[in-house]
């Protein structure tokens, strides 16, 4: 028996030479072997496992209870590191070639059978159990190993915003309702009955009111919140990387940046990625990939194809383009070989999203083959094959539609057919700036002007003339970051004349009794001297996501809650006592849920 | 004119070194001097103010605009590093031997005549008015200097815990309501109409559950919320340094936490912080201090005369002792001269704290004198100067009352003395920690028991078998970490035996019923080999003000909120449209105050 818990060691530390030391190791009974009389236990930590003997020849009473040890007992034991014999060096294992020749044991705490397997790590465990007991699931090791990822990635961007001389202030939690976009949680007060609190969006006004306070360079990690209706890589909470700089452009952001970037992935997977990375315009990107946040890690780029199918005698496309639509393709290198059947398979793809027909050609024995070939003249056919640079045994796609349906049909299926066609290098990193966005979209819905970022962009300075004639043309000083087709950033060059602020705001046919209750203090506090400023914010959640390539963003949170915003292992959100209601002076539509 | 803002140097970095420089600089107008057809500006940012010459012989059109150039307008100049003439130089800038020859100036923005100056900070603002415009009383320059020393701060105490192998792990501010201590703040489920989130008070469940889950070794900046009527040092959201570890006891965890501390002061104020930290137990300092948080930068304790006063024939003493109360004293080093109505203020303050009657007695002329001297024999008098160790010129304060009321009022009244005496040195900290708590308390006014740190402290195992014999005997495996007179911190080794939790829950009369609902998944987790471990939670905000030397909490948080929970510069909590309650289904007592 022994009462010393504390380790001398972690599970994952020892090896050959620390042979004939004596050293006590805590951790769980991962495995177990009982074998020519010995009992070997694999004890495990977050750091690695470690082989322990039990011989009933040295000390029988521990040979006794090691007997009793089961699964995922947590347990201390104190004796020698020795040499495994030679037929039992584990070449996996760091500590492969030791074993630790036990001398006393201390059954710290018994295990009920766990819920799911911990030691196999192949078993397919429903996602669903494994919320409900996060714990277990943390300790079957893939999670903690993400968790640890994510804590390097962390310090490594405080430790290189710090030498940048970026200050790390943190804003309020509990702030002030002002609907935009999405929606806000609210926090009922007490002390105000009637009034309420928000959960902050974003630290955007905030960080920039940090600017006119002469804070110059701020950063955080900031913890955000939207009530919104979950998607796969969405949370109710999640954690955005926020920065601001004062007296600065683009020029001088885009390379620190970069150089954050870098400094994750070489810090986080030993990974060089090579700054500056290739920007794009917004216009120029729709036109090439379809979207705004394209994966470039392949080719296969959209091509417009209207002019030069314009005179053909395909109806389909006439018929598009005389209703003002487009007519755009990609080429699948080396795609002839896909069969009628696959082709069927991408047409329903492509019918999902909105679209009714695909149109294809196959570049074959020097000349295109399908079923509407024949409604193209030979320079028809020539040019199609130029424009696309189609080669002997590609395949052509066409898609004949608006100009949003296309590019997202066409934007759907090139990533589609990269995948299927394993067109993707692992382990490859594509960053990309998209820059020019519009600064305005168009809300066909509410029949009114969106900005397409936020409110507080700066529109280039060069087009704001365009506000009262011509708003959607207007260019935007705004800027996304883009990693293998996920937007993991944005920011911009702020607006720091309250008398333009106003005016976008009155763009956004917000009525001054809107701009004054939301927000006044902002428009007042950028009246006292306020500097140039832009900034940025990285999405963390999602940048740990692909640094640790998975594709559930709940892998690399510790206490993730599901798409519908219920955390499973607390049993939350929950009926509360119905006297912190009445403190509240709020009521609920059906108080009968309510507990005392 | 000029158009690029963008800084070569900040204002405080130029130096004799730098002459002949071509630079840029971009600040704010902080005092403007018109001096022999010559314009000086004082430009200023948060790294320091550096004095530019407009010079009209050298461009008249500068000049010409420097002449509107106003306070806190926020300017660009470019132009020439040159030494100031011998009677110009400042010693008190760091820049103080040089300026800039303006070659270029332009204006970026302007700003309205601030509330309150800027540059004169010897003017008393009402810290309302520097609250409602925080982003102005930031830029004077006191609160931004908090700020980077909180920065400075969290960065040493990252850098550190990292070094040993803590990972950082954000846990959720969306969590379970679960009421215990303070109240929660809710947060309203869009989702689940009826049910709520509520805002963490501290992350104490998860961070155990993290050691169940096997992350060994966990911290984390955690902000916490509670919802109390707030005292001068509280605010609803608070930050602590909250972390836990694994298969470790208080003898490794207390040098860690000194190293910790003494890291933050060595790189934040270059000051030598000397662990190990004296130890006392919660008996010994109620005793010697009258409280469990003393500051022990001077003397003066409390020393216990009821055994030396008992036989006297002071009726106000025996009464108090019959009563089952006791006598405690202080001695006042040098305080006989204390005048009449010196000891009349002091008398007053204890009445204020509940107390009937200070006794005093002075030292003086080699015997005791005051007006109850009388009722005490020679031999009690030497035993009571014996006991303060009381010498020629010195004042002694006796209280008899009950334990509590004893001790507190006296501890009031040391520290009070100390202040009005200057007893303090200023630049002295002074560290202690304190053990050996009681477990539980006695609510009297609810006739129950309580936790005196929660309910997931671990009592001392040698007094586990009075949990059902005499449960305010026993002693908690708590400990708290005091500062100058202030608790920065506390912890204690955990409960990690499921049976053990759930008796201290029944002890604490939560039914089963309650433990279920509030901390089943808990309780349930805890039943799969948890691993022995214990933490500790520093109050941030507090250890920051002590090292910013203030004593106003809200002097170290960017965006505080006052006593009564507002936001001043936002203004909320604030009323909120009528459809954000409608999507929640909750409804306030008085909808009128909605907006739509």
């Amino acid at each position: 028996m022994m009462t010393n818990f504390s380790r001398t060691h972690t599970c994952g530390a020892l090896s050959l030479v620390d042979l004939g030391k004596q050293v006590i190791l805590s951790g769980w009974v991962h495995r177990r072997r009982d074998h020519g009389g010995l009992i070997f236990i694999d004890l495990r930590d977050r750091y690695g496992i470690t082989q322990i003997v039990f011989d009933p020849k040295i000390n029988i009473q521990n040979h006794h209870l090691a007997e009793s040890l089961r699964s995922e007992w947590s347990i201390s034991v104190q004796g020698t590191v020795i040499a495994r014999s030679e037929g039992m060096i584990n070449t996996k294992l760091s500590t492969g070639e030791i074993e630790i020749q036990v001398d006393a044991l201390a059954i710290l705490s018994k295990a009920k059978t766990p819920p799911f397997s911990i030691c196999d790590e192949t078993v397919e465990v429903h996602e669903d159990l494994r919320l409900k007991y996060r714990y277990l699931d943390i300790r079957r090791g893939e999670i903690a190993k993400n968790l640890v990822l994510r804590h390097r990635a962390m310090q490594a961007v405080r430790t290189y915003l710090d030498k940048f001389d970026f200050i790390e202030i943190a804003t309020p939690v509990l702030g002030k309702s002002t609907p935009e976009g999405a929606r806000d949680f609210l926090v009922p007060s007490r002390t105000h009955p009637g009034s309420f609190y928000a959960l902050p969006q974003s630290p955007q006004l905030f960080k920039q009111l940090l600017m006119v306070a002469g804070m110059d360079r701020y950063f955080q990690f900031a913890t955000c919140f939207r009530d919104e209706d979950l998607r796969a890589d969405r949370q109710p909470e999640f954690t955005q990387i926020d920065l601001e700089m004062s007296y600065a452009t683009p020029e001088q952001l885009f390379p620190i940046m970069e150089g954050l970037v870098a400094t994750i992935f070489k810090q986080c997977l030993n990974k060089d990625i090579n700054p500056p990375f290739k920007k794009i315009s917004y216009q120029e990107c729709m036109g090439r990939y379809g979207t705004d946040k394209p994966d470039t890690r392949f080719k296969m780029e959209l091509k417009d194809l209207s002019s030069v199918v314009k005179d053909s005698s395909f109806s389909v496309f006439q018929d598009q383009l005389l209703a003002g639509g487009i007519v755009k393709a990609i080429c699948v290198k080396n795609g002839a070989d896909i069969s009628r059947k696959g082709i069927e398979d991408y047409t329903l793809f492509v019918n999902r999203l909105g679209i009714n027909g695909l149109a294809w050609m196959k570049y074959q024995n020097g000349s295109l083959n399908s079923n509407i070939v024949k409604f193209f003249s030979d320079e028809q056919q020539r040019s199609i094959i130029q424009q696309l640079e189609a080669e002997e045994g590609d395949l052509i796609f066409m898609i004949a539609d608006t100009y949003q349906k296309c590019n997202q049909a066409l934007d759907h299926l090139r990533r589609k057919i990269a995948k299927d066609r394993q067109l993707i290098p692992s382990d490859s990193f594509e960053f990309l700036w998209v820059t020019d966005f519009p600064l305005f979209a168009w809300n066909e819905e509410d029949k009114k002007l969106e900005s397409m970022h936020h409110p507080f962009t700066s529109p280039v300075i060069d087009d704001i003339a365009l506000l009262d004639t011509d708003p959607l043309q207007i260019r935007s000083s705004g800027y996304d970051l883009v990693l293998n087709g996920y937007e993991i950033g944005g920011g911009s060059q702020r607006i720091y004349s309250s008398e333009l602020q106003e005016k976008i705001f009155q763009v956004l046919n917000l009525t001054e009794e809107d701009i004054q209750k939301k927000f006044g203090f902002f428009v007042d506090a950028l009246k006292y001297g306020t500097p140039p400023h832009l900034g940025m914010a990285l999405g963390f959640d999602r940048l740990v996501m692909l640094l640790a390539k998975t594709d559930n963003i709940r892998d690399v949170i510790a206490f993730p809650k599901t798409q519908k915003g219920n955390d499973l292992m607390m049993d939350c959100p929950s009926i509360v006592a119905k006297n912190q209601l009445r403190e509240l002076k709020i009521k609920i539509d059906d108080e009968q849920f309510s507990w005392t």
